[in-house]
């Protein structure tokens, strides 16, 4: 297996046996954070971070990631490069990629919500970059997918279900785990992403999934099929509902989270006032201690931040079986493992 | 002593000794400023650097003091992340700081002047950082202390009354010398946090002060009342005056820079035109050659950025007892000193 | 020969062994890419970057130069530094630069287009911060000048006329070749700065030098003679003219850009919608294949970004004969050159 300059713009592009290389190295790289193994892996070699949209988590991570690896991260916030769609005079993506290829070693692009014009236009900017580039482009999230947060959602989930948090775990001990992905209501109008990204992992990673929201929050058909089919190619099921308790059930792992509606995008804009009102109309969506009750002993998971006391109660987000911050932490010893797997020849 | 994971909000949360610890180990690496001793103590590390206010000359010492010790700053503009006070959705200090702290080594917060709604409302926030960390929190300046400012100033006019600029002294050499803090007029509206962690620091290291202001212009009655105490402590005296002369006699450190009114805050809000158009009506306080014959030949000392004709005379900021740029220099230092003692294991 | 501490603000400062010792240490460089030799040349040390204007190939190629030489390159955006045009409080660059010579071992300078108030102002700018730091002062492209992308071009244009691209060169092989600077049209108005630095340096080089544009669109008439003059000094001509085919005839270099006219400062103002209008009226200036077959089999160069459809056709811009990913590889490799000739003892 050689993932050497391979892009990462959604874990469904790469093979199983891919996703779990770059989580056994990113326990290795948590176990031992430090170790000269992993020090001078990017040493004097860049990373190119564009930021569409700000992010505080994915910067710090990708930073750290970054300066851990003994390279560097270059923060850019590309105001000055136009996106394809628009009239105004600019530099081609084509141009821009084949320079920064001569520049740095790796290129990550974070676009997404009031940046792209349409659901699927930062999926086609990125696949755009990665096409001319002759580098690795990593998604930092974008409007579709957000490949590392995948990665650190399952290797947090692995570690809660392997020997407890902070011990590093296969995924394979999230095989026949059922995972419930939740609408969460708010005053917010947040992109799919996160979510796309956690049904298409799990599924990969063999455990049982079960998709809620109400009726009006429905996700990408596209990725709720190849949902449907990971789970059927792993022997498990997968359950969609508008019933704000049903995917409760039995559940060991508990995603709620907020997704702005399929009519967040019209006429070439995004509508975001319009969905921050239509978001709040639903406050029985938000995760409790009463729901969790229903589960089997289930974790709470988010991709942070969360917006308390309307995706989910103070008491579940702070409570003992909530992985946030171990999550949180593993975008760090994923994003390492990511960098070093495509941007360092072996 | 040990100081690993100490926060540092304002000099006199700390002991003596530790402050002198900081001066110590500052002078050593002024001394031999790339000595290996040095330059892998942050190795692979990050410091993370909240800008809620921008900053020339902190954001450049800070960021060069992390790189000098073989770590990396991280510069952060938190526009994303609310302030508590805000009625806005957004992620709480709790769960900012726990991440944070899962990433970075250290946290450095600058927040002041038009980002907090009343005074105190920085420190609050900084407080609230140190309290849901695990990494230290260092203050880069806030509405009420600058304690990397204090001890830069304490290090320089140690300098100065030791054997010269640029021979590291031990700040005993300040005992019984006179220090004088006065207010400047100008078209500005500056914190108060340089001013008093200047007469906070240089109370403990036994300096004689004098403070003077025209009415209206008051500090914190808890730091005047500290220092006060802090003079007795060491057997020195105390005095507050709003004549404008009156301090200078016999000084042997003048400190001239302009600070806001009590009034700036009020009704939840940071009234800048009004004090601009206020600090302009008194032209005699400004530095000047008179007023310095009157002192002890003393040194003329200011934070930077010197408002020139305004909180001092060219001929003062320029002449050959201003010690302005060696302070200035002594940030890096100092803040090298206390990112090695607080974010590295002995 | 000791570049040790030398500013570069523009290549007609130095001399002609001057520039090519940089040109041959970035062609070492380039073949060796992350050779010890070179990777710790400005370790820990800090490179200040100020972009008073954006830019994107800039940063990335300095701040890539900054980290694969052992160093770092702080990004500043000097919002809070005014101009001394400026009517405002503010610290002067007497100050500031005297500050940053405690801390940084180089200062790069980006000013031009709309942040200066009239053609000039930002090499004066430029010129005050170098008489006033005692560190290397280095333009990052300013009104006037843009003397590393004159470097890079001309390390472009030798490997190209010797081995070929991707092979380092001589400048000597640029000897008697004929440059051919030709104004584009376009919805733009680009600085001087790259055409001026182009033309000196093609001229110190030895080329032949021919200058195109529509009347109204003269460059400053000092850089004018001095092209004039390094052309008389190696042997070679100089020409001017308002003919867009005229220039083509012969040349092995065409250099197609936009660039304002004189007329763009008026009245301490920017005018650049004015520019924009104006510069839509000559859609005859393209260089395209037509143009092209003029030439003595020329290759087209451009600094970059290019506006393609206006300066260049899709055909001549990405054809056969195009050196400009070459040339934009090369600012890395330059920019390393001269911060390790100037910024680091020998």
């Amino acid at each position: 297996m050689n993932l050497y300059q391979r892009d990462l713009i959604c874990t469904q592009d790469w093979e199983v046996e891919e996703l779990e290389a770059v989580l056994d190295l990113a326990a290795k790289m948590k176990r031992d954070r430090f170790s000269p193994q992993w020090t001078s892996i990017l040493q004097h070699k860049t990373f190119l971070m564009f930021f569409y949209n700000p992010s505080v988590r994915t910067r710090q991570s990708f930073e750290c990631a970054a300066t851990e690896l003994g390279g560097h991260a270059q923060f850019l916030e590309p105001k000055a490069m136009r996106l394809k769609t628009a009239t105004t005079a600019g530099e081609t993506v084509e141009d821009a990629a084949q320079v920064m290829s001569r520049y740095a070693h790796g290129l990550g692009i974070r676009i997404l919500e009031d940046k792209v014009p349409y659901y699927g236009a930062g999926e086609e900017l990125i696949r755009e970059y990665a096409q001319w580039c002759s580098i690795p482009v990593i998604s930092k999230a974008h409007d579709k997918y957000h490949p590392c947060q995948g990665l650190a959602d399952a290797m947090g989930w692995a570690e809660w279900f392997g020997k407890g948090p902070g011990y590093p775990a296969n995924p394979m001990v999230l095989r026949g785990k059922k995972l419930l992905v939740t609408w969460g209501h708010g005053a917010l109008a947040r992109s799919w992403s996160s979510v796309q990204e956690a049904l298409l992992i799990g599924s990969r990673f063999g455990m049982d999934v079960s998709l809620a929201h109400p009726e009006g929050y429905d996700l990408d058909p596209q990725v709720v099929q190849w949902t449907q089919e990971n789970c059927a190619a792993n022997g498990q099921t997968f359950t969609e509902t508008t019933d704000v308790r049903a995917g409760y059930e039995s559940a060991h792992v508990v995603y709620s989270r907020h997704w702005m509606s399929p009519q967040a995008y019209r006429d070439g804009e995004f509508h975001k006032q319009e969905e921050i009102d239509k978001a709040l109309k639903y406050p029985q969506w938000i995760c409790d201690a009463e729901k969790m009750a229903l589960t089997d002993n289930a974790i709470f998971t988010h991709p942070m931040p969360v917006d308390r006391g309307h995706e989910v109660t103070d008491e579940v987000a702070s409570g003992p079986r909530s992985c946030i911050y171990d999550v949180a932490e593993n975008r760090l010893h994923v994003q390492k493992a990511i960098m070093a797997l495509t941007m360092a020849e072996a």
